[in-house]
């Protein structure tokens, strides 16, 4: 955009803050719009999230603003409303590479911008950081000042609780704004959720009784708001907000797109000694009609034509394994009374839409509350309940100890369903699932599974429901390859590999047998078959199938074991410990995600940054093998 | 202890709840004095969790008095507070079995009886389980009523609020009570504590205004607590809780020690229909003075002289691994201005007692909230401030997705001091530290240091401290072998492992080398003096020192490797992988912990149990070494 563009007169000047800080306040509504419409569309064109940068415009303004950054800290929660914070730091003209592969990272990150304070991705860690800031300032004696965004859904979570419950005890100088749009990937749920509600009708309703109608004057599309629970208009003065009993001072609620307002508010605040919390409220997708009206659709709808507000339409695909999933627990449910669904906040990202609709009493979604969601499965299960938790591999990461100290300790039959494993494109490292298999293979009594197309993992869902104890299913973002999917259910054999390929050279003990965990089978087939390899798609992580893996060591020469986890501790290192505990020596070369955290970009340019093509892992094996070769044992891959 | 013994003529008659339901209301009172004084005399005699459990005597017999136990179900949270539980459900005579080998479990266990309905250890589950349980009951049409019995300090973990919200909006028909004695194993600290007591001021004072005195006659105890937060007597009438803003119906708080007002009020609120919410006001260590005055310190306090309330003296020996840390943490806070400690309610048990007290402006006890632990820590690093997070192994796992997200991921210098690795001992495997090599090792830019004595950690510490990214030091329960500690200190070489012994056979490539990890040193070198085997401490299980492999590989004919970790991804799986990765093929031996749970007892009862003596590794290596010489290699472990 050049300097003066006509369509962005103001904006296109605003390379920094400082510049935006040197216009007049009033010039600010009209930064405010030309911020939405270069969102509207530069989006449009590159996809991204959306709708809730929509919201945040006017309080991105009005931080800048009065915020001294860099030197002050602004700390966004999740990330996915920081997109208008990208464009006033610095980060307008590459707005249109985010999310792809060498483009702007998806969240605020550290490496990115000296403005991106903390970086974020997973939802309700902004408290925390900023607490850890501003007690940094008091310890160094600094005049900066701290500023954390959350939304209402972020809230639910319980890390937001424990830093408001330090925070409120500190008396450190620092700000929590409160991000209300009732919103957050999903619709909130959870008496939080009504709380917010409520505060919001009475403290309108305080306002009225002392003879002000100004808070309401201020904030129009408040009056939307106050809907819910009638009762609590009845004659009360506005009560402490849970946030005052927790020590910090409560300001709100406030006009979240009145600029203006939220200028001279945060002017105030950032001057205020102590813990203090703004509670704003906004509209998700606020400016573009469409999201303002299906906010969930409009959270990251990829290209869309802005004038018709109609989504670019999606290429003509297989189920996604998500769907599969969702399918899958529709199906199962229809036939097993016992079984019901968990999700922490991710109806629509883990295929449950349908089973919400067609279960809704045996459908639970419990908030942004991962631990939480983890435990009350087990509740269930010790009553005879068939428990499945539907969560992402980078959010259990979140349920650790409760995956362990409550399921697998006790053995209990909670079921998995690990979305999101190994890479996961856009939303890049922090959301990767490169862990899940290091992290639970090394618990007793868990199970750990890894289909290699949609049908294994239906069946695999199936097979570890029926399992009288905790498994873990765990399957990539996306469309897997496309296979038929059986409808009929069948457990497969529990712990036992399947053979895909057998070298075409025969007899003696020969040649290499490639080891498959998952979801990269297809790249393992196309290397096998140009390396004339022996190829089994193992299945099962935990229990590991020992009798395939020592028969496969004693007619091959080599092994190579490929999957979609980190290569420490993850599947081939099973492989390793096995052939360790069974004595047998046998080059072994073990291919995976390399231990670095990779960029972001769609899932196959993280494969390939990873080394994960056909032609990469094909490559690599024949560059071992020479290895080999060259220590003087004359083998040969391909014979 | 005969029917109608003597001292007991209640108690000795009472197998299980069903026969305490049969004495009449009127005897109850009679049923604590004799259940606190059994606890006293058997308790004094074996060790064990002592004052929690005499909070509870009251609460104990009223619930299982009213609930219709089993059928009912009681969640306790933590578990320390379930000795009068476990007496009054069968377990009387085994008390003095408690935490030993072979005996009662330290905390309700499903195995262990029909009464223990949920596992414990870690705190603040007990919400998510008995809502779990509540569902189920709902879903099954069942007509049992269940309830959760947390502590005050328990609630400050986020993952019994995120319970309460989920709960709040459910309907679900389930009591929790809050057992409120301002105290878990710390002092309780935050903000949430403060509004407990706020809560019983305002409460009180509503009674007062009401012109009903009956509230405080019949809770005299509480008047002691009515001392904070004067200014909210002003006039108020008693607010919304936040638990009643959650959803729950709240009613106290009650005495916790008058068992006839918790019998009518329970009896009341077990047939409530939807989230109920009891809080009632007990003191730790009731009934025994000592334990009343100090509660900390008789939190568990071994053996002890009942009448003269003296613990027994305990045997001089070393500083634990804990008062290493805690030292060097001083020492070196004393030099280096940036230095905080950061503990998630662990003062006592991490050694930051004297830190506390030397600088307690650099000391941050954020409550029990792991996650808020590890992100506070995150912030304070973003701003030049050096955070060491002093944590337990088995509480790190709580705090696991904030360790890879906002540590690990950006590079940041937070240490993490991790007591407690390895097996803990009496508080069996919801507390034993099994996994953190596994879970930590697997990601990225983190560094996982294992010292083997008490000096290995101070120098551990201080280097780790030096390193520009995130570190983990993991030191196990009590003391170590007994080493003079360097008052210096001194930056190990990064990476690099040490020597200890070399084989006193030369020459050749012949017999075996010990890569030891951590803590069982000892125990190795006892082995390899009789093996005559080469002896490594290896000091960095990552970055783990490749030369060292590679050379060790290459003068030997067998690896062996000891840690007191899991053997899944563990240290030993990281040195397979290093071979694998260097085209080494060598047989090699991971020696660790099994692939199970294992029992409670003494450390030494555990590591026998897992078969890590010095005797069992020897016998377990030779084992091995044969089994490799019957593949008809001819090799002789001892030449």
């Amino acid at each position: 955009m050049p300097q003066n563009a006509p369509q962005f007169p103001l904006l296109s000047r605003i390379d920094c803050p400082a510049d935006l800080r040197g216009l007049a306040r009033a010039e600010l509504p009209q930064v405010a719009r030309e911020l939405r419409e270069f969102m509207i569309q530069t989006l449009s064109e590159s996809g991204g999230h959306f709708a809730a940068g929509l919201g945040t415009v006017e309080l991105t303004l009005a931080l800048h603003y009065v915020y001294q950054t860099p030197v002050d800290r602004i700390v966004w929660d999740v990330g996915h409303q920081a997109y208008p914070h990208k464009i006033l730091t610095g980060r307008r003209e590459q707005l249109a590479t985010i999310r792809k592969a060498g483009g702007l990272a998806p969240f605020p990150k550290r490496e990115e911008s000296e403005y991106d304070t903390f970086g974020v991705g997973h939802s309700s860690t902004s408290v925390s950081a900023a607490l850890g800031m501003a007690l940094a300032n008091r310890r160094l004696g600094g005049d900066r000042r701290v500023a954390a965004v959350i939304g209402d859904g972020a809230m639910t979570a319980g890390m937001a609780f424990e830093a408001l419950n330090h925070a409120g005890s500190t008396k450190a100088d620092m700000l929590v704004i409160l991000n209300d749009n009732d919103m957050s990937i999903s619709e909130n749920v959870g008496a939080l959720s009504n709380y917010f509600s409520r505060v919001l009708s009475s403290r309108l309703y305080g306002g009225f009784r002392e003879g002000s109608k100004k808070a309401l004057e201020m904030v129009p599309p408040l009056r939307e708001l106050v809907r819910k629970s009638e009762e609590h208009f009845k004659g009360m003065v506005a009560p402490a907000t849970l946030f005052e009993e927790l020590g910090l001072n409560y300001v709100g609620p406030v006009d979240g797109h009145d600029v203006d307002t939220l200028v001279e508010t945060l002017a105030n605040l950032r001057e205020r000694p102590g813990p203090q919390f703004l509670h704003i409220v906004t509209r998700k997708g606020k400016g573009y009609g469409p999201a303002e009206l299906d906010p969930i659709t409009w959270h990251g709808p990829g290209k869309f034509d802005p004038a018709a507000g109609k989504l670019a339409p999606k290429k003509p695909a297989g189920p996604s394994y998500s769907q599969v999933f969702g399918q899958w627990a529709c199906d199962l449910a229809a036939q097993d009374e016992r079984l019901v669904c968990i999700t922490p906040a991710m109806r629509e990202g883990s295929g449950l839409v349908e089973f919400h609709k067609r279960f809704p009493d045996r459908y639970y979604d419990v908030g942004i509350a991962e631990q939480h969601s983890v435990t009350v499965a087990a509740g269930l299960a010790c009553e005879g309940i068939k428990p499945v938790v539907a969560i992402y591999s980078t959010f259990l990461q979140r349920a650790y100890d409760q995956a362990i100290h409550d399921v697998a300790v006790q053995n209990l039959p909670v079921l998995f369903a690990i979305d999101r494993a190994g890479p996961v494109g856009g939303d890049g490292a922090t959301h990767a699932g490169s862990f899940d298999i290091s992290f639970l293979r090394c618990l007793p009594n868990m199970a750990v599974l890894a289909p290699s197309d949609e049908n294994e993992c239906r069946q695999m869902l199936y097979t570890s429901y029926q399992h009288e104890g905790p498994a873990a299913v765990r399957y990539p973002r996306g469309q897997g390859p496309g296979v038929n999917i059986e409808q009929e259910m069948q457990a497969l054999p529990w712990g036992k590999a399947r053979e895909v390929r057998q070298r075409k050279a025969q007899g003696g003990k020969k040649g290499i047998a490639i080891l498959s965990f998952g979801a990269l089978l297809d790249r393992a087939r196309e290397a096998a078959e140009e390396l004339d390899a022996a190829l089994w798609d193992m299945r099962f992580v935990k229990p590991l199938d020992l009798d395939t893996v020592e028969a496969v060591a004693a007619r091959h020469e080599g092994i190579v074991t490929i999957e979609d986890n980190t290569v420490l501790g993850g599947a081939g290192s099973g492989v390793l410990e096995a052939l360790s505990e069974m004595n047998i020596t046998i080059p072994t070369l073990v291919i995976g995600l390399p231990d670095q955290y990779l960029g972001h970009g769609s899932r196959d340019d993280v494969l390939e940054e990873a080394g994960l093509t056909s032609e990469a892992i094909k490559a690599r094996i024949e560059r071992w093998w020479n290895e080999q070769d060259k220590t003087g044992s004359g083998k040969r891959l391909v014979s």
